[in-house]
């Protein structure tokens, strides 16, 4: 069983950090809230997300796994305004999710969850952590597209550093320690990363918002930030690119 | 003769009304109005539209006919912005429409109406009719499209509805009288339609608007609404698509 | 030595007013400030372009030459919002400017200025000048495109006129005297030029700013207008396309 009702911007805000990373997922729904983890098809980021029952307007659910295409549920949304209240009914019978925003209602057939996979969050050990405003990030991210389809961000006592290099030009930001929120980094650290990714797990975080970075010598990075006004959160994993000089 | 003119936003309601159907369409024009009754090209659906000679600033007019392409009218009408008042002046030596925005003179050459037939509105007897607004139907239009070509239209003695059914999704919307301007059905009737062209239909009219919906058992269905502040009434008829089941 | 200070609107207006004509241009820098004169691909059209050091907020220079590719800073200054106080520094070893925008720091490689070639503003003796509200004209050119690939500039002593003609369709917009900030012409003129190029050359004058514009009879039009707050100012050269009748 699983019955919700939840407001259109909290829903909209799980298919934003989503879709970017995969299409089709796997929600792990308990009674506590919903759950969860994918890994994009190139096997280069995983998400991890966790949304409270308290981000709901109402909630009732027994464990069920539901198959969710991200697109599809995506085009229901745009039918919805902010404000709207949005009630999910699952329809075990015919496997469907019955979405209801006013007198609409709108059947959606879920995928298959048998073959889907429950990846592993990795064991990562990531000495340095930086929290950061997204809004000052975007820009670098964006100046980079236009050099380099790789980036390199790199941690030490006194800065956060984003660096890209194209065959003629460069990219540099640095963000000292008193423009970060926080920073704990006992020493230098660097690692390299695809441009388009990083650019896709930093665009959902909303300009004001504050973001988690976790980050080691050539090893995988860490986002986190909240979403559901706090009532969800998301990490975000992203293997390094290896740099090949 | 024909002189006349008429403020930017009548002129334009006038094109959004028509060119969703047709693109070439023959003006009727006599000293009490502008009419016009067209068929789109797949013979499917069919426009009357009448405009009261009061729905202009000044008007005056012979019995005529004028042949008008309405993609090129529509590209003139872009360059006006609303409050502006467009002068309309026949030129019968050159067959042009003079058509003049502030200090621009725009002379727009005339198709030739010879060949242009004149469609009779079929007798039909649609025995349910219910008003509604049109924005109460935009949210289930659209959500269709996502699921089928078509939908099909209802009405009891205490519902409109609107349904759509693709292979595993569906699209109902359900709108009980007391969300109706009026409903008036002695019975249970039910027609099929594209919804392409049921779309087309309804897009024109403004979200807060009435329209008037007629409706039998596998009938054309007839959407009725006013335009150019009451002073213009639009007609459209759409053939029933055959469920072949 | 170049290395200066400038609000980021300033230098989108240089942009914007180069851009639509060339693509690599040379900046001719010295104490007094920035000037530019390029023809662009096809030899029809020149534009002439100088900024007093005043337009900047900090401002220091030697002679030299810098090879620009509009599309790049372009790029770059997208990245930046109203109000960006944007700096510029040129790095004579690598050959490029360095433009920082906030923390941002956005090192791009620079043009060889060697082959670029430096055109003389021609002398000419255009009898006719109308300043006219770059919006007056706006409306009449983009009608134009709709009917001609050319339109016909005429001045005579009490109007200022713009004139296109396609195979059935006409556009006419005429401007009285009293319409106008100035009119000085003693007799009637009329030239006939590209409305792509003319079009190109009035779109950056923002809709109140006045725009000079300098006539004769089938020769080339000359736009004046101020940019950077009256710092700096404008002139385009468009060669005029000969009646072929």
């Amino acid at each position: 069983m699983f019955k919700a009702k939840v407001k259109s911007e909290v829903l909209k805000g799980i298919i934003d950090v989503t879709s970017p990373l995969v299409n089709e997922v796997k929600l792990n729904i308990n009674s506590k809230g919903i759950s969860l983890r994918a890994v994009d098809p190139a096997h280069v980021a995983m998400i991890d997300l966790n949304i409270n029952n308290k981000a709901f307007e109402e909630y009732k659910a027994d464990d069920i796994e539901l198959g969710i295409d991200m697109d599809k549920l995506s085009g229901i949304m745009r039918l919805s305004t902010a404000g709207d209240v949005i009630s999910l009914d699952y329809d075990e019978t015919a496997n469907r999710l019955i979405v209801t925003i006013g007198n609409l209602v709108r059947k959606m057939s879920l995928i298959d969850t048998a073959g889907m996979p429950d990846p592993k969050m990795p064991n990562l050990n990531l000495p340095a952590k930086a929290i950061i405003k997204a809004s000052e990030i975007n820009r670098g991210v964006k100046a980079s597209e236009a050099v380099s389809d790789h980036l390199a961000i790199k941690v030490n006592k006194d800065n956060f550093e984003l660096f890209a290099e194209g065959d003629t030009d460069t990219v540099n930001l640095k963000l000292p320690k008193d423009l970060l929120v926080e920073l704990k980094s006992d020493n230098n650290y660097k690692s390299l990363f695809s441009i388009d990714y990083f650019s896709n797990m930093i665009k959902p975080v909303k300009g004001e918002d504050n973001v988690t970075i976790h980050l080691g010598n050539d090893n995988p990075i860490k986002l986190e930030f909240d979403i559901a006004d706090k009532k969800g959160h998301v990490k975000y994993l992203l293997a390094p690119r290896i740099e090949s000089e």
